[in-house]
C-alpha cells in the first residue's frame, strides 16, 4: 500500500477507523487565519481569576500559592447531586449525572505555560494530580476522574493563566468506556496489556517516535486525527497516575517538558492543544487491563495561524487527516529539546 | 428528573451519550471571541475560483453556470484507485480508500447563502444533489456518498461562495456505520423506521419542533450536541434523496430556507455551520432501514462572536452541551421566517 495515497487507518484501543489523506496538504488555503498566539510577560496580572491573592466571579478569593493548587470550578458543569434518576419517555432516554469540577492551577506565574516551567515543577503538578485523583476517585459515586487542560484561545481555553481541569463523574464517559473494553479483551487474552506490547513495536521501529526516557516514550500513534497529536505511554504497565514510582514521576515530568517544547519550536508560537490523561476508572474494580496514556491533540496544521478543521465531512463521516502521522513524527521529532525563547 | 440539573442524554441513531449541563451558561466569558461574519454585497469576485468564468487553482475554467454547478474537487482528500489493498503489520492496520471529492457550488451570485436564495433555487441544489447521488452511487466503487456544506469561515469553509461538498467514497463512514446499524435492528423488529416512529412523538410533544410542513419536519432533537443543533426529517419513510416526489422537492427546498433564515435572525448574522445529509449507503444493498435526515451543527452559543467549543473533556470524554435541546427549539421556533436583511 502507497503511504502517500489516501487510506483509513484502524485505532486499536477505540475500534475507530480514520482517513488520511496525506497528498492534501498542497492545496491551497484561503480561508480563516487564527491571531498568532503571544507569549505573556506579566507575571500577575490583576484581571486574572487565577492569579494567587486576586478575587474570583463567586466572590472566592485565591489564596497566595506559590505550589500548584486546585478548587471546585466556580461554575462547574457537573455538581454533586443526592441520586441519580433515571428518565424514560417513549425515544427519550436520559439519567441525571452526579460529578465535581475542578480546576488545577500549575504555577503562580501568571505567564508560564509548561514547556516553560522547570520539569521539577511539573513534577509538583504531577504529584497534585495525584492527589486529585486519589481523592475525587475515592468518593463512592465518583466513577471516572478525567484530568485534562485546554491550552490556548484555540482550543476554547478563557484564560491564558497555566492551568487544566479535572472533571469527576458518576458515569463512564464514551472513550473511555471505548478503551476499556479493547484493553479489556486484549488482557484476557494475551495476560499482558494492549498499548504495552503496540509500544514494543513502536520502539523497535522508530520512525513514529519523537522522544524517550528511560520510563516513558512520546509518539505519533499511528491512528493519529489531529495534524501532531501523540501520545506518552510509560513503558512499564501502570493503570493509574497514583501507581508511578518516584523515578517515573521526574520521567513523566521531563517527556512533558520536551513534547511541549517541540511542540512550540515547530511554529514558534505558544501551541495549542488539548491534552487528556486516559486511565483506569475509579468505580472500585481492579482494572489490570488499563495502560495509562496522555494524549496531546494540538489544532495547528501549516503555520501558528492556520489550523484544521474538524468538520462536515469528519463530523458526518469520519475524522480525516491531511499529513501521514510518519511525517508529523519526523516534524516533531527534529525539533530541538531546547524551546527558542529560553535563553541557554 | 430536573432537565435544570446536569444528566445525560442517549442517541438513540448512534448509541452515544451526551452530557446536558444546561445551568452552565451562566459562567462569564473572557475567552476567544471570532470575528463576526459579514454578509458579501458583490454578486461576482474576480478573485473567487467558485465564481462563474473564473480560472481555479488547478488552471481549469468554471463555465458561465447559471444553474448550481458542480466539478471534481481540484485538492481531493479522495481520488479512484484501480484498487484497494489492506495493510496489516503487527498493531499497525490500514486499507487503502478510493473515492471522489465533488464541490458543488449552488449559485452563481458570489453574494448569496442559502437562507438569501428563493426556495425555488434551493429546488435547484437538491436536484443536483439527486443527480450526483444517483451518479456517483452507481459505481462499482463508490459504497457511500456523504453530501455536507461548511459554512462559514468558523466551520473550516475556505470560500463564501455559497456552495457545498460532496466526498463518495468505498468504504462506509463510521457515523453512517454506526447508525446503519441501529434502524436496522429497529426496522427488523417492528418492521418501520426508527425515525419514522421517534418523529411521531416529537410531532405529539411539538417541544423540540422548530418548523414544520406537510412533508418535513424541523426538530432539536432530544439528544442534540451542538447548541442550535437541528435535523429535517422528512414525514414519509424515505430511505434516499432520488426517492422524494416533486412535492416533497419542494418542501425540502421550503424548509431548509426558513430552518436557515431562523438560524440567521438568532444573533442576526451569517449563521455558521456544518450540516450533512444521511442517507442510505450505495453498495447494492436495498437498506429499507434508512430513514433519510439531514443534520445542521451550528457553533454558535451566546452570540454571533462567542462559540461553543468542543475540546477537553468533549474530545477525551463525551460530547457536552450548556443549553438545553428544550431551550435551543424555543429560541429557533420563536425566530421570524423571514430574514431579517430581506425587505418585505
Ligand atoms: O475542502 P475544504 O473546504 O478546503 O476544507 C474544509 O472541509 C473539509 C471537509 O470537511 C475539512 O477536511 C477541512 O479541514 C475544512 O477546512
Ligand atoms: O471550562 P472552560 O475552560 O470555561 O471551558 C472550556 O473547556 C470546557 C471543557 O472541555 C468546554 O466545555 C468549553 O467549551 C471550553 O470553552
Amino acid at each position: 500500500m502507497k503511504l502517500e495515497s489516501p487510506h483509513r487507518r484502524y485505532n486499536i484501543l477505540t475500534g475507530d477507523w480514520i482517513l488520511v489523506s496525506p497528498h492534501r496538504t498542497k492545496r491551497p488555503w484561503q480561508g480563516k487565519s487564527e491571531k498568532p498566539v503571544q507569549f505573556l510577560k506579566v507575571p500577575y496580572d490583576e484581571d486574572c481569576y487565577l492569579c494567587p491573592t486576586n478575587t474570583r466571579a463567586s466572590g472566592n478569593v485565591n489564596p497566595d500559592y506559590s505550589e500548584p493548587f486546585a478548587f471546585n470550578n466556580d461554575f462547574a458543569a457537573l455538581i454533586d447531586l443526592e441520586d441519580t434518576t433515571v428518565f424514560k419517555d417513549g425515544f427519550l432516554m436520559a439519567q441525571s449525572e452526579s460529578g465535581i469540577c475542578r480546576v488545577v492551577c500549575f504555577a503562580a506565574n501568571h505567564s508560564l505555560t509548561l514547556p516553560l516551567m522547570e520539569a521539577s515543577d511539573i513534577e509538583r503538578v504531577i504529584l497534585l494530580w495525584q492527589k486529585e485523583y486519589r481523592e475525587l476517585g475515592s468518593k463512592k459515586e465518583v466513577n471516572h476522574v478525567q484530568i485534562f487542560e485546554n491550552k490556548g484561545a484555540m482550543m476554547g481555553c478563557s484564560n491564558p493563566h497555566p492551568h487544566g481541569q479535572i472533571w469527576a463523574q458518576n458515569s463512564i464517559p464514551e472513550e473511555v468506556a471505548k478503551k476499556t473494553e479493547r484493553q479489556k479483551s486484549y488482557f484476557e487474552n494475551k495476560g499482558v496489556s494492549l498499548l504495552g506490547d503496540y509500544i514494543k513495536q513502536e520502539l523497535q521501529e522508530k520512525e513514529r517516535v519523537v522522544y524517550e526516557n528511560d520510563h516513558f516514550v512520546a509518539i505519533v500513534p499511528y491512528w493519529a486525527v489531529w495534524p501532531y497529536e501523540t501520545m506518552i505511554v510509560p513503558k512499564r504497565h501502570v493503570s493509574r497516575i497514583t501507581d508511578f514510582t518516584d523515578e517515573e514521576v521526574a520521567d513523566y515530568a521531563l517527556v512533558i517538558k520536551v513534547l511541549t517544547t517541540k511542540y512550540d519550536n515547530i511554529f514558534k508560537t505558544s501551541f495549542p492543544y488539548s491534552s487528556g490523561i486516559h486511565q483506569a476508572p475509579t468505580d472500585g474494580q481492579e482494572h489490570p487491563e488499563w495502560h495509562l496514556h496522555m494524549s496531546f491533540y494540538p489544532p495547528l496544521l501549516r503555520s501558528a495561524t492556520v489550523k484544521k478543521f474538524m468538520v462536515g465531512y469528519e463530523l458526518f463521516a469520519n475524522p480525516q487527516r491531511d499529513i501521514s502521522a510518519e511525517q508529523a513524527a519526523q516534524t516533531i521529532r527534529e525539533q530541538s529539546d531546547h524551546h527558542y525563547l529560553i535563553d541557554v
